[in-house]
């Protein structure tokens, strides 16, 4: 049995590229931290498996949104020989029902919109948490995804500086360029020395012990830490996560595999000091209180946000006329 | 970063219920249980959550099979009202990966399959376990399912009738057709007469208590249990299990939520008396001992018999040329 219906939408790699900007992947981003801290919206259990083939790692995030209406699941999945082969290690699909009949409405590329998603993560943080006034952006880590972090977050502030520092320095030419574009000044600096200068600092590494001490940091700064996903993994110094005022995406992840996890285990915190960031977006947490607070964003990744930015691509794309529609 | 390759193939319910049949699905599913058995193919942790909208339950089920290279999940869920709607309110897509670069490589429209799959589940136990010279075949259950179950069997053995039972009893000309077709003689019994006079049982209802009692049965009869997929379901006597030799498609699902979890509760068998079907399929374990054995199968579903008929089905779609084929 099936009924007439418009079919199915594909939206490619290529016209998540052509429709979706910043501006929407914030708004979609935001909308959904506040429905997931109002209980509108729920991630389910993540499924995360090594295959013993080709050393891939492969999963699925999930989840629904019932104030926005968005069901579906994001699978991902890491398998480090595809670069050999012209690929992205990391290949993400998204794939979005309807909530009201199951039948699947969308197939989105999901490797650009995890780089926007995961950019506006951490500007949604800064746009509500970083003092107005903040002037000077520290980034750590230079990888792919900084170069997005970085443009997200200079939207957020009137930035005038960015100082920056990476494992291998030569690759911050990539920041540096990003920085001359946005008409930013521009300084590679010691891990200190960014600790001194900065305002917001965004971690965007795969590390395993802390690259950022506590005793570096300035009053008032606000720091995202955007790198840390799995147990084990680490980018800021414990004692600095418990003096900061902690926000996150999702407690649950937050407490187990994100940056807070090494606080709680050294039980310098525990999962009822940490806020969903929501809560400040909807009004029920007041987020920074004085200009001397140390705020800090743990942004773990959630499903929820992939089906936000994927179904804001399907909804551009259909009203551009651009999308191509298959019958199931 | 993307490659020229050949795209997505996208294998809607019409070309599945074109181009799959009962052999090519028998074919998937026992290379896949045999797989599973011999350690090669592994089910990932199933997700099943309640909405909380449109009362629908929604979930996946994913495994990777590494002898068939089937890497992929089906999404499903029961959407109750889908039937005002003129759609089946079970909605069933699955979607494969290629296991070597995780792209996305198929999607196939999982109603129809989902149907043949389970059907050829129980057929394969049947090829695998019932006396070679059963005659009488007995089902109880007479819903949408239970027609796809009874071909599937009728190609098993050389059966020559057909005895059934439904709580609605008017739903038995359903099976009195198909049985006519397949020139099988066709007889409405009780549940005691079923018993006495079948040599192989199917039952395929959504039951919670039970329909068949142990003294009902006789010896050799083989007993296909398909309608059990969920705690506190139940279609036979716990004591029946008990004095069975207990075969299923995945031992952690057959004590949780397939029919064996009465018995297991009930303290009156463990897992370790109950057998993966995949052994049987692959000479490790012999199977029916005796002419007056009652073997038990206890189908549960697991996701990697969809990823094998919808494997199937890609392929015979591609060598038809048939498949529409999208880029993403």
């Amino acid at each position: 049995m099936t009924r007439e219906t418009d079919g199915l939408l594909i939206v490619g790699e290529a016209l998540c590229q052509e429709l979706m900007d910043r501006p929407a992947a914030f708004d979609a981003v935001q909308s959904v931290f506040a429905a997931m801290a109002s209980g509108e919206a729920r991630n389910f259990p993540v499924i995360r498996e090594a295959l013993g083939h080709a050393d891939a790692l492969y999963g699925f995030k999930s989840g629904f949104d019932r104030a926005g209406l968005t069901l579906g699941l994001k699978s991902g999945g890491y398998w480090p020989g595809n670069m050999a082969k012209g690929l992205t290690n990391h290949q993400s699909t998204v794939f979005l029902f309807d909530p009201d009949t199951g039948q699947l409405s969308a197939l989105v590329g999901g490797n650009y919109l995890t780089a926007l998603r995961t950019a506006a993560s951490s500007a949604v943080s800064i746009a509500h948490l970083a003092r107005k006034d903040a002037k000077v952006l520290g980034m750590i880590g230079a990888g792919h995804q900084s170069t997005f972090q970085l443009r997200a977050a200079a939207e957020q502030r009137r930035f005038e500086k960015v100082v920056a520092l990476n494992r291998n320095p030569e690759r911050l030419n990539r920041l540096a360029t990003v920085a001359a574009e946005l008409g930013l000044e521009f300084e590679a600096v010691t891990p200190e020395g960014l600790g001194a200068e900065a305002d917001v600092i965004i971690t965007i590494v795969s590390a395993y012990e802390p690259l950022l001490m506590q005793e570096w940091i300035k009053p008032g700064t606000h720091i995202a830490c955007m790198g840390t996903d799995t147990k084990g993994k680490q980018e800021v110094d414990p004692a600095l996560v418990a003096a900061a005022t902690v926000f996150t995406d999702e407690i649950a992840q937050s407490v187990s595999i994100g940056e807070a996890q090494h606080a709680v285990i050294a039980g310098l915190i525990g999962a009822d000091q940490i806020t969903p960031l929501g809560e400040v977006i909807n009004g029920t947490h007041p987020g920074r209180r004085s200009d001397e607070e140390i705020t800090l964003f743990d942004g773990t990744g959630v499903g929820l946000q992939d089906l936000a930015v994927a179904s804001a691509a399907a909804k551009l794309a259909e009203a551009a006329g651009k999308a191509t529609r298959v019958t199931l």
